[in-house]
């Protein structure tokens, strides 16, 4: 082994790691394992590159996450008998100026915090974790990959939002996430089906946060999510799109101020809030509760109603792929959402759908229809190789480390 | 003249008022008037059925709205030797109960105040002026028609928002408006091309407000406008939907307090705020300058999107109708949008366009396209006559009058 990357991917309670080979054209995957931080200890599971499970490594620090990944890298190193490269980062928000995978920097720091506001839940604890892995590590190069980046590129009406254009110095448009799972995906779809990822495909990332994106022959063209991860779809706790009209009802009518604005919308809505009994898709579809029928069936509508949008900024469909949570593991909800587009031409194979195929649509359907799983740690391995390169290219040394 | 009502519609700065006959199944026009509400006085001008500019009247009182219409009301009295049987007036919105129209009574007047911070700049204005025609002629009968009304038989789910379902209660929920103006074109188009009117169609009302209604079979399934006259398409200085995370960002980390946030989204946003020039879009047509373009394609970019949302909704498209303000006089603004929906089948025929027929579209569009002229103060005068048989009907006495 000459150089691996560990990829960190920071959810809200789960840290996903990949130590990733990336001396060739792509990034192999070496090692995963999944941390789950929860309020005492953090559990984690670890597989191989064929998705065998590992005997977990001994005991990492409990409860903190920061403490927990040091470990975990620490157990790697000596394993791989390695020390890693570099380690890379998902950030959510790059804001207007972060086009590009960077090597965090103090200054970068402290640009992306100020970005914190645009995704209260997601932006800080990723730097937070990076920021404890950079005084573990002074010397270790940290890069971050931007879920924001991809969607750089669109037509400026697309990310254009109806307010005073002096909100746009305010980094106030939209910019779309999910970035890092639709350029994997984008590219999966490049090896299984050239023909159809030139087209018009709309890629469905269905997790606890959901959105889509329209791809133009691999390129992102529009999304449902904008300026912040609380647009589009209706999540597993969060509103999505709502009538601006009815958040001045909360706040001036019923009397909510920010903190309970925010909590409401991004913590107690969405699949939670309207079925009133789980953010969970796989707990509401066991449910035989009407509220969780609804819920359910607000999810599907509003993913096929966003998916015709989305449709119409590419003038047409040809192909449709689900991933994450909900779209890689619910057979149900992909045919619910399949069924509503049957008039783009989508035919499902239901027996395909069951069984969870790749491709689940039928050989004469209009559309082509796949279920790919995604994966964003490889796509941080690769941002972090570019983030290196670029710097080095630059001629630029590592000094600066984060504070 | 066996009997004759007024309807009136209550703009921002203008009301509409037309005579109506209503012996017959239709509503027969007699006289239309027009009033712009200036800050000293009121501008009166007033046509005959069929359009031809008649003298106006005497010159009605300065400036308050209510006086000047109930001098319109007793010059027509006047003219057709005849009193008015009713008043009927067009109130924005009906919340979850008033489905059919009414005849004012206190307690409706109140409920309907209630429903003011739904539609902050649209709800009193009918209401105060029916106050004022109620003191000037405290035995003539006024019925409310709701713009709301229209869309009550969606599917639940279409109305649906992604909050906690105690949030009901406070009648929080999808409503769409601009209701009348979709009924009466529904009804025109069932007499110009019943085939295309029991099929799937979208409606296009762009005025200073816009919005877009899904009518299958005539009836609306599906709108753009939600709990408010605030969501969907962009307007004149309305911003329409965007992003509810964006909404918290000017509250929390601009500090704009409710006032200033409800002022900036109804009143300085849209085509005026993209623009910094103009909400009217014949102002932002004729301009060179790079922001009065950048409005009109937003504005067109998300006409065509939402219009293909709701071809998800209806299953597919088979007509489109344009009105209103823009939609019936910017031949250049439906060609923009007719040109983002040619991958539905819309075919347009320029020089139609140009010339602003009745009927827009190729004779080989997969999708007819039509220009319709609205008309809300007739369906004003239907409403009203139906208020009246109701009550009528229930054996009511029109006792009650707002106080």
């Amino acid at each position: 082994m000459t150089q691996y990357f560990l990829a960190v991917n920071t959810g809200s309670s789960t840290t996903k790691l990949g130590a990733f080979d990336v001396d060739g054209p792509e990034a192999q995957p070496i090692l995963r394992a999944r941390l789950r931080h929860g309020s005492a200890d953090s559990e984690i599971r670890v597989w191989d590159a064929e998705g065998r499970s590992l005997p977990a490594p001994p005991p990492v620090r409990s409860g903190r996450r920061g403490d927990a990944v040091v470990d975990v890298l620490t157990w790697l190193e000596g394993k791989l008998e390695t020390p890693a490269r570099a380690v890379g980062h998902r950030v959510v928000h790059g804001g207007p100026h972060f086009r590009e995978p960077v090597i965090l920097t103090p200054e970068i720091g402290r640009a992306l915090r100020a970005l914190a506001p645009l995704a209260p839940l997601h932006q800080l604890p990723a730097l937070d974790l990076a920021a404890k892995i950079g005084k573990a590590r002074p010397n270790l190069p940290q890069a971050l990959a931007f879920d924001t980046a991809f969607h750089h590129g669109h037509d400026p009406v697309v990310d254009r939002l109806g307010l005073p254009r002096s909100y746009e110095a305010h980094g106030l448009r939209r910019f779309g996430f999910h970035g890092l799972s639709y350029e994997y995906l984008a590219g999966r779809l490049r090896q299984l089906d050239p023909s159809v990822a030139r087209g018009r495909v709309v890629a469905a990332h269905l997790g606890s946060g959901a959105s889509l994106c329209a791809l133009l022959d691999g390129r992102s063209v529009d999304t449902t999510m904008g300026a912040t991860p609380l647009d589009g779809l209706l999540m597993a706790t969060r509103c999505g799109s709502i009538d601006p009209g009815v958040i001045l009802y909360l706040q001036q009518t019923l009397g909510l101020d920010g903190a309970r604005l925010s909590d409401l919308l991004y913590e107690h809505s969405g699949l939670l809030g309207v079925s009133g009994l789980s953010g969970d898709m796989r707990v509401l579809l066991q449910s035989d509760a009407a509220p969780a029928r609804d819920a359910v069936e607000l999810f599907v509508f509003r993913v096929a109603r966003e998916a015709a949008a989305l449709a119409g900024t590419l003038g047409g469909l040809d192909g449709v792929i689900f991933t994450a949570g909900i779209g890689e593991n619910c057979p149900e909800v992909r045919a619910a959402i399949c069924e509503r587009l049957a008039w783009l031409g989508v035919q499902l194979d239901s027996a395909a759908n069951r069984r969870g195929d790749t491709q689940i649509s039928t050989p004469g359907s209009g559309v082509a229809v796949w279920v790919l799983p995604t994966d964003e740690e490889q796509m941080i391995a690769l941002h972090t190789r570019q983030a290196i390169a670029l710097v080095e290219s630059a001629g630029q040394p590592f000094a600066e480390r984060l504070a």
